[in-house]
């Protein structure tokens, strides 16, 4: 379906309120009220069986006797009457309706039946449905002026397309918009997404020129592989903030492995904005003080920060909150601070922050600030102001206004002044310069603005081209398949991984005794032995590895011992035998993991390995399939980097190779869906290509999926 | 000085203005019209050369000139003129001076000569002095009503003292408290702190019985011992949150140890305020948060909170917070449910949040509230109302005062209304129910709240006695001294550290080829060599450590190995020989370090040691000394701590070993104050106390401090 069929929901011509009513407080009068208040510029018709007039309109029995064309319906029947509204909104021809009324998917079985029919109806007559379940929408442009909702307040035009799938939470959002001077283009709270989706609507908004920017209130993605195609696109053009919540839903308690173990939806949610460029907010709070920035604000070239102040302590905040959002303080030329200084107290300080003292008024600032905005060292500006007499903080904002206009580096505004100065300022000035209470705030914009700018001006990389042997990893899941199983042996998974190019130490699977000397020949000392067996799934805990074996007698003392501590395991499980692997000393651990998520699909796990992986968690996620870039990004991520490049007398080790590993498992996921978790820990990385390797892999798979994967890529 | 000395400045009979001034807008003009606005409750005489009359009050041309005594005089005369005032007040009698006028201290050397002066006077005349660079005093309490401000706005009373040392924030601060209803006890900006320090003034209010919490804005610390002492013993009964800003100040830099490099004043001020039991807010708005819920509000028991809404979007935000801020979703009981669920709609959830979806008003929140309290499941409770029409939020407010009211138990509130609704709703409610616009303030409170409570009722443990061999380490560190130096060789260190009680591994130091043999007898294998030289401060980084020598052969190769290396260094370093060591595998290497701040003293640092102590910086400091409670929870905070409980089939080290090496080298800190920077690393946690042990030892003292320490303790 188009997306400019959404014009029949935000761009109609003509309204019906189904289920209009004349009762103070009752939300078919609250919203046709709102529609009125907010001079809807096409006709208005409300609908209620009962009523000849509401609100001083004419009111119709149903939408069917309405005599002219009817674009938009919006429902707030009881729930027993919506199923035949709908009918009679198709047969009239309406082409989008907003389906207010709850009872149907979140109330249960009922409910779902309900919503289904609903669903129905719409297809069949070629209408768009928002909702149900949802509190409305919003055009606020000025050829529009549609308010659907049943909100308090008047909803204040911008640039900000506005997107809640809780209507409380809408409701919330838009008082708290209007305060922050935060101006709308469009407005949807999407309730149960029957119909339309939050694609669908990015999508709409997209290709509306009046949204530069879209704020979202998130509970759960719909369809994240098209969310992600939809963002990654849309996100170098127009920024995009989400809050997501729900980050406490566990689930992921019974995974098996140590990526399992770390890969909640939460951690997936991350991964997945990242990659499209999203900016995540943690909460409402935040989401308002970046937008004010990146709506009014042009993006900073880098991240160094000018602060100007009239006042210590809060430029000491800022500065303290500049460090901890990884920006940092400008340093100011020669030329630059003997400007400022021309004109300024003595006592004043000239270095950054910029302290012009308590008498300080509004034409310091205004011819401070150009000075700063000229500075080739300044990427943005703090201008903070605490008024310390009753001075008109308002004449000062208007100075940095002034200062700041058609600049082309950005200038956040700070002040620190009773309720009733901030509600006016934010309210006359708020849509040229974002004014903040506190200078955490207005860092946190700068540094949301920093991550955007990066963001965009980032390459995304390329998937590169490996020659892998596809047929012998599909063999080897078509023979789990058969044989019962989920887990692949170690075996099992070193052919798997191989076939993709890791590659494993020399290794000898021994059986018997008599065994050990020739295969101890093969693989060479020192060695490491472990036991192999489908059912011990932590060789480590049962005693089931001996490592730094340096001859003949210490191996058959390993041997020996291996087998008697895993054949006193309850319940007995099957011991294939020992495998003995070469040993590789210096190396450093890592892992490369897949867990794969319900909806996001693959998740590709890097961090450090061995036993570090699950107590210290310092691991970085992305969603399936990676590109090299990223593959390079979320090593680099990881706190224990600086272990690879070589700290104390430790050789850097070969990144690269790492690097590679965790882009051929990408490529085997990527070909393979039915692997749902993947653990290779340790994985070497030693101080050349040919001295890295994978030392150990599991692979769980599901085994419904195996069949579909194993067709040929060219079907 | 007693403190009841500054009932002078907060409790004064008469104020005298010297300064006040006719001129609209200044600083003098607003100080007197804000002292009459408030109503102060004694007499007040402005005194300006040049005025007859000011705000309708007859004034003298200077304070000797008043008929009348004069307690308190708030002086705003220009800076050249300060000690002239001063003097006439002490000749007048007057028992305490505010200084606001500013050119002292943070104006430079001349300042600093004119505080100094200002001083002697104060001093001289037994006065007590608040600034001088300062923005006034206020005392709100009945019985005197001083507002010595020139901040815009009218003081509420409350509960509140409130201490900060930048004037500007001050203003801000003012601004914002009263606009969440947060009553002030007294105020004080306290400027240069040249007489009246924050310590004097915690003693004040900790004997105020107005006082129930104290606020703190601070950039420095003037006396941490003496603060240490003061909070410790005052937070037992009152809370007090601090803003300490100033965060990024490096000077860490140059340190030669890892303690040193990770030791910057922000850590230590972290450590410093855990150990006295103060709260530390990032924020102002954190710091109001916090205020909110502990002065209107009991503690709670625990961390289980229940959530209690009309809407279900902003409840997932509250339930993410709470589990990100390390409390708990409450389980509610089945009585509790059945009862919850008897009278709310079939479609609600009485599971916790309990969602009594859109239509719950009033009624509702009385009836639940209780339900909710009466739980012996819940420890806390966030009621949330998002007002869906245009229901009056004031109703659903006042229900869940009337519903709270009486409880043991804390209850918070959320509302998401505008502006106007929430101002009135703060200003008329707040103090009886802190009212927060985003869930994740409130649990923001909750959680302070906690951690106080967590604070109060925690046992602060013992510093243990331990018999140390005090005179040895005297001893080393005379001759370290008289050598010249600052930094002990390896064989000093230990020999300091042994002295406490640590226990190093057998070793043995060689010089000749000759000698190895008869050493490696003594030491026995496996073991480690290392070069031991006082001009070679990281031995791994020149490849002067060799680890896991089997045999005589290897031995061999390594001791000429590491000598070749070492002589290589340039400049060449004086090379004392080869140190061979006992070596122990499977124990934990830990980090045991001191870091000597200047003004907080010796820092203690546990942390994951080798070369992970750097790369993960995963560590805790406390100002020492610590007691074994407090060691205890140093080893228990590092994020690596499961790695000493044993994970993954490894067994279990001997942690308490490791508490008893933090608290010798804090006992031995405490007996040399000359120690600068100490760091044992690694040391060795292995399965028992007689298996761990200290390995490296590296100490660096301050010359200049050794003979003082090396007293004899009993002089």
């Amino acid at each position: 379906m188009s997306t400019a069929s959404l014009d029949g929901l935000f761009r109609p011509r003509s309204v019906a309120v189904i289920g209009a009513s004349r009762q103070r407080g009752s939300l078919g009068r609250e919203l046709l009220r709102n529609l009125l208040i907010y001079e809807f510029e096409g006709m208005v018709f409300p609908v209620n069986p009962k009523a000849d007039v509401i609100l001083s309109m004419k009111a119709y029995r149903s939408v069917l006797e309405i005599p002219d064309p009817v674009d938009l319906a919006i429902i707030v029947v009881p729930r027993q009457h919506v199923l035949r509204t709908l009918e009679e909104c198709g047969l009239k021809g309406v082409k989008g309706v907003v389906v207010i009324s709850s009872g149907f998917r979140e109330v249960g079985a009922e409910g779902i039946d309900r919503e289904q029919r609903a669903l129905e109806i719409v297809r069949r007559h070629g209408m768009r449905m928002i909702g149900p379940n949802c509190m409305g929408i919003i055009n606020a442009q000025a050829d529009v002026r549609l308010n659907g909702t049943f909100a308090p307040g008047t909803p204040v035009r911008g640039g900000i397309g506005f997107l809640s799938q809780s209507g409380a939470m809408g409701v919330a959002i838009l008082n708290h918009a209007e305060s922050r001077g935060l101006g709308l283009s469009m407005f949807a709270s999407m309730g149960n997404k029957a119909d339309v989706s939050s694609n669908d609507l990015l999508e709409y908004w997209e290709q509306d020129d009046a949204t530069r920017l879209v704020l979202m209130y998130l509970e759960s993605f719909g369809n994240p592989r098209k969310f992600t195609q939809i963002a990654r696109r849309m996100t170098r053009s127009k920024p995009i903030i989400a809050v997501k919540s729900g980050r406490t839903e566990a689930g992921a308690a019974a995974a098996a492995s140590h990526t399992g173990a770390l890969a909640g939806s939460d951690v997936a949610t991350d991964a997945l904005l990242m990659q499209c460029g999203v900016l995540r907010a943690d909460s409402i709070e935040d989401m308002f003080d970046m937008a004010q920035g990146l709506v009014a604000q042009p993006l900073p070239a880098g991240r160094r920060v000018a602060v100007l102040t009239d006042a210590g302590g809060p430029a000491i905040m800022a500065t303290d909150a500049i460090g901890a959002a990884g920006l940092e303080m400008a340093t100011l030329s020669d030329a630059t601070r003997a400007a400022l200084g021309d004109g300024l107290s003595p006592d004043a300080s000239v270095k950054n922050p910029v302290d012009m003292l308590g008498q300080a008024a509004g034409p310091d600032y205004l011819r401070c600030l150009p000075l700063l905005l000229e500075d080739d060292g300044v990427d943005a500006i703090i201008a903070l102001y605490v008024p310390p007499v009753m001075h008109d903080p308002v004449e000062v904002v208007e100075a940095i206004v002034a200062g700041a206009r058609g600049a082309t580096k950005p200038v956040v505004c700070v002040l620190m002044a009773p309720d009733d100065v901030m509600d006016e300022v934010k309210r006359t000035h708020g849509f040229e310069l974002p004014v903040y209470e506190f200078p955490e705030s207005a860092v946190k914009a700068l540094g949301a603005m920093v991550r955007y700018g990066a963001m965009i001006s980032r390459e995304a990389g390329t998937v590169p081209e490996f020659d892998v042997d596809r047929d012998a990893a599909a063999a080897v899941f078509a023979h789990v398949v058969e044989d019962g199983r989920r887990d692949l042996t170690l075996a099992e998974s070193c052919c798997v991984l191989e076939a993709y190019g890791l590659r494993f130490p020399r290794s000898q699977l021994v059986t018997t005794r008599d065994g050990l000397s020739s295969a101890a020949q093969a693989v060479g000392f020192p060695m490491v032995a472990k036991i192999t067996s489908p059912d011990i799934l932590h060789k480590t805990e049962i005693g089931g590895v001996v490592v730094g074996i340096r001859d003949e007698i210490e191996l058959l003392a390993a041997y020996e011992g291996i087998l008697g501590r895993a054949q006193a395991v309850e319940p007995p499980p099957r011991i294939e035998g020992v495998v003995l692997q070469e040993m590789r000393e210096g190396a450093q651990e890592m892992i490369v993991g897949v867990s794969a998520d319900p909806s996001f699909g693959p998740l590709l796990m890097a961090g450090l390995g061995g036993i570090y992986v699950e107590v210290l968690k310092d691991v970085a996620f992305r969603v399936n399939p990676i590109t090299d870039r990223d593959a390079a990004d979320m090593v680099r991520s990881l706190r224990g980097y600086p272990l690879l490049e070589g700290v104390r007398g430790r050789e850097p080790v070969c990144v690269a190779a790492y690097e590679d590993a965790l882009l051929r498992v990408s490529r085997l996921v990527t070909d393979f869906e039915c692997i749902e978790e993947l653990d290779v820990n340790p994985f070497l990385v030693g101080a050349t290509a040919a001295e890295s390797m994978a030392v150990d892999g599991r692979i769980r798979i599901d085994p419904a999926c195996v069949l579909a994967d194993a067709r040929p890529a060219n079907e």
